[in-house]
């Protein structure tokens, strides 16, 4: 829907007067429109137009290398001829006036009488109209213009820019329109100013192939596709629809109609540019964007420009106006990597040799992973239902995805690696699928714990692994910017680290000191159920959660514990 | 909503795919994102991201002069740590990475993640956190990102292409963050690809002022204003937030987010422009137009970076990306024109001296237009009601238009102009005014009658009338492109030139032929009720219309029915 305006009625003289005011520096305003400021040597005004409301067509595409001038009509109407006489006598520069302008009866009627009225004055002025959409009529002659509009323009533009004389630039513009042809689909309609109902619709679920830049009629409405047969589609019927001898270098348009936006156009692009190539086409200098709009309309079009050695430079050559602006010398001076900075950058960094200790810590890592990756599944479904309570209940789900992802991480890893490398690649994989703050944190505390431990070590004594633990709260306490008492995994993990930490400062085994710190850890997650969030999404149901314990304090409790029995299993095994 | 996807929960990939294929000659892929092709020298990276949805934030923006890199996440989403780490170190070209994005608690993290991981394998890496949405909070370091990243990246991006240092780089961006604030009001939600629903939704006849890029809550709805008063409240918001101590001189952006459409922007420009230099606000370089969107959400937001004599020419300087080029030297190369060519451009073609003969013409001329004037508005009502019946019932108006509008027209041209003027001015105004082909086709035969007549004749013998009144129905005959028989006002036209023709070649007076010709064309008007309309706009509602007669031919007849006694009566005070 069209929101800003002030009277509706003056809309498009109220967009132009902005639109001067932005580009004063280049663009003047004449009674009907928009002229370029002048450059060295005078040139043939290529002058452009027709109704507002589908910019940047026309006076987004008026500057060096394009039009001279636009006469801006009301919104979808055509100019008037003394509006183009107008702007087509302050664009000439001495060498005469082309008009140009897409195929419609207003169009052609009201141009025409404006260049007549130029003759009469002793000005050469041309028309060269443009008919590239082939849904518009059989009969070339009858077509509508659309987004063609841009090539011939272009050609026209580079033509006029480079000096030639007002015979070679109308035979170039109409050599172009020739060349050119283009294939446009709706989603949906467009509303004027002022107004609440779209100005015509296309039924829900259907695109309208061939439907024109106001609403004309097309050729039918067909089912809403997927982007890959809709790319299929354009392409086909526009190559079907190819110029007698046309050869296979194409210029090529994807534009988007108005609420269509760029990256649904890339996405389309992916399957459009193959299918060109794969039919043999070599695509040159492509245009994926809003080149001639419809409002707020939703749709695209595909154009195709065939060239030949006449308008293959005219359609490479710079332009610089408001809405396009085309330079061939800054990506000339770029340059893609050496294989020597390619290597560099996509070097990975591979597994440090470990130790006999480290390879040691790699069986122990597994383990835990594996005792982790079962009580989750085992409590997937509790740890989303408590979630739900105040929060968006997908913890579960989420620890399930992080764990999973980790655990296959690290059975690709071979057996010669270490622990501290292995606990890394866990974190990194937890972070990169399991989504949301809770598999970042996660992620990040496993890469700090393996970063500390590392694989190089001569042994792992109990309080180095204290430490590690320290440090992968402090990860988590740090990025989660949490405090102790917000109700999160932190009101579990504390507790857990001091635990730890205070037990093995005391001597006591590692195994015997986690099993016990664990049990702190559970004993502290239930008591989680007494707090108010005070971080976070569930902040906003702080009361909700009142006698619910935290879902991340509660899975954090079941992998200690889960650990604790791989190190006390260990320990078993190593005392038999 | 968003209509081009395949499996849309691969959106974000499949569009970076067809980006990646579209700036093949500028940017390469690496896991994670996008990195551009180096120049002559290495510089410091400057690495933005986020998440997908945005663009042309953030890989639209990714060349020279601007970003090094871009991490892509899915829509809305953070990047992991992964993808922004893969990104830094592919676009390291060993002067270090500065990473760059909004203030979003994901985006911090993963960010952070990344440039750890950099430092602890020797790469210098930074982070400059954007935080100009002035309406997400008070304190400014807990404030999002939104438009104001644009200008963020750009300092950083000129600075770093002239070669300064990280440390610069850093602080160029910091500064810039610290002296950008924005403002942005949503008119309308966003949705997902593949969901039928937005994301979220203003109420109907609302704005949300403040409302962030994903849907994030504003500071209020408020009702939907004119543009001037929407205007007023960005620009006196964001000022009320200048940072302290700020100059005068300020960048300015004006933003749409996806549906919001240009000409939309640049009405509102046409505000915003006036009430800055109003608040004693120098304009320097403003930029209106899509730079970070949200999808398909209808709404727009204003910038300021107020700049200093480090930050300005930064803002001034060339970049060349996909999505945004900016260069200095082709506008520095126009000129204004002269005041001779102005001169020329602007010059009046004034009236001719008019003989006796002409002004005695002009006498009639405006009689006759006063008498078309008079049973115009007898019969408006008529004309619209036959021509409702297939048609869009508006040719009474748009002939009360085109007459009122000459007779207008005729009344500012003084005593001492000729009747072939009078005409050739009536014509114009009729044209401009009365709207539709009917008005263009009469405007531009009344100015082919006053060309054929002109004003210096010794005498206006019937003969001569008879030529121009033929002129006049060629004029329609070759603009409208109707033939006889099609059941338009050319029915009742050809009829009256070719019996006033046969009657004045057969030496009968103007007066007696004229009223004869106007009698017959009456007849065959009415007579144009058995025919069916094959051309323009009644011709759907073809057989509906058999039975009336066509409103234009109608009309014709009641002009020269009009015309014929104002000839008759000067015919008998000539003779008195």
């Amino acid at each position: 829907m069209t929101r800003i305006f002030d009277d509706p009625a003056e809309f498009a003289d109220d967009q132009l007067a902005g639109f001067l005011d932005l580009y004063a520096d280049r663009v003047r305003g004449v009674h009907g429109g928009v002229v370029a400021h002048r450059g060295e040597q005078p040139q043939v005004a290529v002058v452009i137009g027709g109704g507002s409301g589908h910019y940047p067509a026309f006076c987004g595409t008026v500057g060096p290398g394009l039009a001279t001038g636009a006469v801006v009509g009301n919104i979808f109407t055509s100019p008037s001829a003394a509006q183009a006489y107008s702007v087509g006598k302050a664009a000439d520069q001495g060498r005469g006036v082309i008009f140009s302008f897409g195929n419609y009866a207003g169009d052609v009627m009201n141009f025409g009488i404006a260049a007549e009225r130029l003759r009469a004055e002793g000005i050469d002025a041309r028309i060269v109209v443009v008919t590239d959409d082939v849904a518009s009529a059989e009969e070339i002659g009858k077509r509508r213009g659309i987004a063609g509009d841009f090539t011939v323009f272009k050609a026209m533009g580079a033509a006029a820019a480079q000096g030639l004389g007002i015979d070679d630039v109308e035979r170039i513009g109409n050599a172009a329109n020739d060349a050119t042809r283009t294939l446009g689909v709706a989603f949906s309609g467009c509303t004027m100013p002022g107004e609440r109902d779209p100005l015509f619709t296309v039924p829900d679920g259907h695109l309208g192939l061939g439907l024109g830049i106001h609403g004309e009629p097309g050729i039918r409405d067909v089912e809403m596709l997927p982007a890959r047969e809709l790319a299929a589609l354009l392409v086909d019927d526009v190559l079907k629809n190819a110029p007698t001898g046309a050869g296979t270098r194409v210029g090529v348009i994807l534009n988007g109609l108005g609420t269509t936006k760029y990256e649904e156009l890339f996405l389309l692009w992916r399957h459009v540019a193959p299918r060109l190539r794969d039919a043999g086409y070599e695509i040159v200098d492509p245009e994926v964007g809003e080149l001639v709009t419809s409002l707020d309309m939703g749709g695209c079009s595909l154009t195709l420009m065939w060239l030949d050695d006449e308008l293959e430079p005219l359609w490479r050559a710079d332009a610089y106006t408001p809405a396009y602006r085309k330079a061939a010398a800054p990506v000339a001076a770029l340059r893609e990597p050496t294989a020597d900075e390619l290597a560099e950058a996509d070097a990975v960094v591979t597994a440090p040799e470990a130790g006999e200790a480290g390879r040691r810590l790699a069986v122990s890592v597994r383990a835990a992973l594996d005792a982790i990756a079962a009580t989750i599944a085992e409590h997937e479904h509790d740890l989303g239902r408590i979630d739900a309570v105040a929060g968006d209940g997908d913890h579960g789900r989420g620890m399930v995805k992080g764990i999973t992802a980790a655990t296959a991480r690290v059975a690709e890893c071979g057996d010669d690696v270490g622990g501290g490398w292995l606990l890394q690649q866990a974190g990194q994989a937890w972070a990169e699928r399991a989504g949301g703050t809770s598999g970042v944190l996660w992620g990040a505390a496993l890469e700090a714990l393996g970063r500390h431990l590392g694989d190089t070590a001569e042994a792992y004594p109990a309080a180095d692994v204290a430490a590690g633990v320290r440090e992968f709260a402090t990860t988590i306490q740090q990025l989660g910017r949490a405090e102790p008492g917000d109700k999160t995994l932190l009101d579990a993990l504390l507790p857990f680290a001091d635990d730890l930490e205070r037990r093995v400062g005391d001597g006591a085994e590692l195994a015997d000191a986690w099993a016990a710190a664990a049990d702190v850890a559970t004993q502290r997650a239930r008591e989680t159920a007494d707090l108010r969030p005070r971080i976070g999404r569930a902040r906003p149901l702080a009361e909700k959660s009142v006698g619910t314990p935290d879902a991340g304090a509660t899975s954090m409790a079941l992998v200690v514990t889960a650990v604790g029995r791989v190190l006390q299993n260990e320990n078993d095994e190593e005392h038999q």
